[in-house]
């Protein structure tokens, strides 16, 4: 390997920023070991906590074995709304009774997509933009499709995201919702959530925000802002493991008047009633459908916790240093083979991840995933260092930047 | 307490029961602990196995903490399929490539409602049964509502069940889809799932199965009898935990004709290209909507490894015996205190629990739950004795029934 001279560039050095971070100590909460020597895809799976470890056992074994069928009634039929809260503040900026776990995002935005259409009945136009999560935009197009709603499509400039100016071109007295993501899950660009939700107010609109790859790792005010529903993931930033339990978040005063199309028994005004007909409850519970998952709710439990003890406004200002570093890597090290970077410069336009692009990106992550140095592939080009501020280290990005850079040298050099 | 004849009668004695019983020695394979002297709700909410307890922090550790990312491409993606096929081998008679797990039963059944309606566009009505489990009714009420659909609801006499001859009453060419309950939540009641599969399909109509109470204890043939649907959960006799994830049979030859309205990434032809437009994959994955709950499958494995190796007919033949022996104690210890026997008699035409009924069992069920003795109540009179075959000795039943007796001259006397 060549050792340019930006390698030896003190700016460049790890040591000084891990030793100065006052989150590094959060680090040994997490799981290690195994092969891994640079985890940078913390925005796609979490690790998990090493209380998470702790904590299945004696819950199979006691709340589950032990407690049985009376652990409903003692602490689980709560659960859903007492870690939605605990989500609430420590994520989102949100007073309690407005956040609720359940589900999978995808249904989550499913059944909120459709109840906020409920409460804009006589519109006929939903606004998407064309670089959202491919779910999010399956969902809307299936969903207009079947109710015979237009769909505005955005055109988003990738290395901008949605501006104001684009979507004040497209609300209008006719939209019903807009549908927008926080973070841009491929090039990281943060959107404007308060200025975009008053846009969409101005017009009479609602707004549903797709928080995954932001809850966790960029703080939100949705209360003050006056977001009317957002929906996250909790497998991301919030270490919930693999295909955990999303969350939702409905603005207070719009509670009673969404109605969700999935009516199971855990979303009527009295569960066990097993009543006639379906009616919804009061407040978060109309937003559940079946029995919540209660095992898989527990990894979600440590981290939010956790999350809450480091103070999101600290992890966010460990993040824009993460992704600021990363930045200046790739500035130094990749750029000088070609690699353009893909996400804003502008810390206060980017999240918690940095997608760096070259085309040969799609061998190099293979090459890199043997070797225990582990980021993100989007295709076609995309590579995202993902950096999950309390278990990255300074030290993880510049190992993952300077393994970026052999790869690349080796792929290039064939 | 006294001590009626009848509990001396030789008959009533569980101690020969257990010793006869070819699979009395799996019950070790289960937590035990805790107050818990009899467990009687394994139909709501199955016993953690021990080999639960083991496996879940290796899978944190390792599969999730270490492997992290990789193991989606390494088992995770498939996990929702292969463990499917396992369940419909083991408890559906079902091959291959027709069984998936994901979401919750409501969710489950919602798009599969919803998508088997597609599969039968000309026709307006569907059909329900009044005894159903809420969650059933509420979907297709919420659904045929909105889609303009009739509602053909049959009344049931609940110590019988949905009779060949009501469905034959109602079945028309103008019916879309049919929705029954094998095994009813409430009394027990076995429907003739072939015998009533015919006749929908002789009307042309579509049929969907919720085989929550039956999946795990009570063989089924899908394939054979030509089954379009079946939905199961997977947190009673396949002991996945509270709010474990669902699953779902659709036939092999109906799948490409249905569509199911939440369109996510994961049911999506090709998951990662993150394409513009939702195409669904072939196969089951089209019924997948959001990343599939892969830490909350880990205990259902578990426990349909177990069933595959005690064998579905011979669950069925301790389950049998163990609700005969329930009806036995009923009637010699609890009938003369005014206890009704609210489950059929016939083997032939019950699942795997009893129910019994008094007015005063709100009470008694209090009083059992404090003493560790756990049926389930259900409103207003019923008293249920869920017989999960593995995890359940005739010693327990026995002891429950005693126990019911005692609180409920208790109850009486006062």
């Amino acid at each position: 390997m060549t050792t340019p001279d930006a390698a030896l560039d003190a700016s460049l050095d790890a040591a000084p920023l891990d030793a100065a971070d006052p989150l590094a100590s959060f680090r040994d909460r997490f799981v290690q070991g195994g092969d891994t020597v640079s985890y940078l895809d913390g925005n796609s799976l979490g690790r998990p906590l090493r209380r998470t470890v702790e904590r299945l056992p004696p819950f199979v074994q006691q709340e589950w074995g032990e407690r049985l069928i009376r652990s409903w009634d003692e602490t689980w039929m709560g659960l859903p709304f007492e870690l939605g809260d605990a989500i609430g503040a420590a994520t989102l900026g949100a007073a309690p009774g407005q956040t609720v776990v359940g589900d999978s995002t995808t249904v989550l935005l499913y059944k909120l997509m459709r109840a906020a259409l409920t409460a804009r009945p006589g519109r006929s136009r939903v606004v998407v933009d064309d670089d959202n999560f491919p779910t999010d935009r399956f969902l809307m197009e299936g969903i207009a499709r079947e109710l015979g709603l237009e769909l505005d499509i955005i055109e988003v400039d990738r290395s901008i995201g949605v501006t104001p100016d684009q979507l004040s071109a497209v609300v209008s007295d006719e939209t019903a919702l807009v549908v927008l993501s926080h973070v841009a899950y491929r090039s990281g660009y943060l959107a404007d959530m308060p200025g975009l939700t008053r846009l969409a107010h101005d017009a009479g609109a609602l707004i549903l925000w797709d928080v995954c790859h932001s809850a966790g790792a960029v703080p939100m005010q949705v209360d003050e802002w006056g977001v009317d529903i957002a929906v996250g993931c909790s497998y991301k930033y919030l270490n919930g493991g693999p295909g955990a339990p999303a969350f939702a978040y409905v603005r207070r005063g719009l509670q009673a008047e969404l109605e969700q199309p999935i009516q199971g028994w855990m979303g009527a005004a009295d569960v066990f009633a097993m009543a006639d007909v379906y009616v919804p409850a009061e407040g978060m519970r109309r937003f559940l459908s079946g029995t919540p998952p209660v095992l898989a709710m527990q990894p979600i439990t440590d981290m939010v916790d956790l999350v809450a003890e480091a103070g999101i406004e600290a992890i966010r200002t460990k993040s824009v240093a993460l992704t600021e570093y990363a930045l200046r890597l790739t500035d130094a090290l990749l750029a000088p083979l070609g690699v353009t970077v893909s996400t804003p410069r502008d810390p206060e336009l980017r999240g918690s991840h940095v997608t760096v692009s070259h085309a040969r990106f799609r061998e190099v992550t293979a090459a890199l995933w043997r070797r225990g140095i582990i980021p993100d592939f989007r295709s076609p080009d995309g590579l995202r260092i993902g950096l999950s501020p309390l278990s990255t280290s300074f030290a993880e990005v510049r190992l993952g930047v300077d393994a970026i850079r052999e790869e690349l040298e080796r792929e290039t050099a064939v």
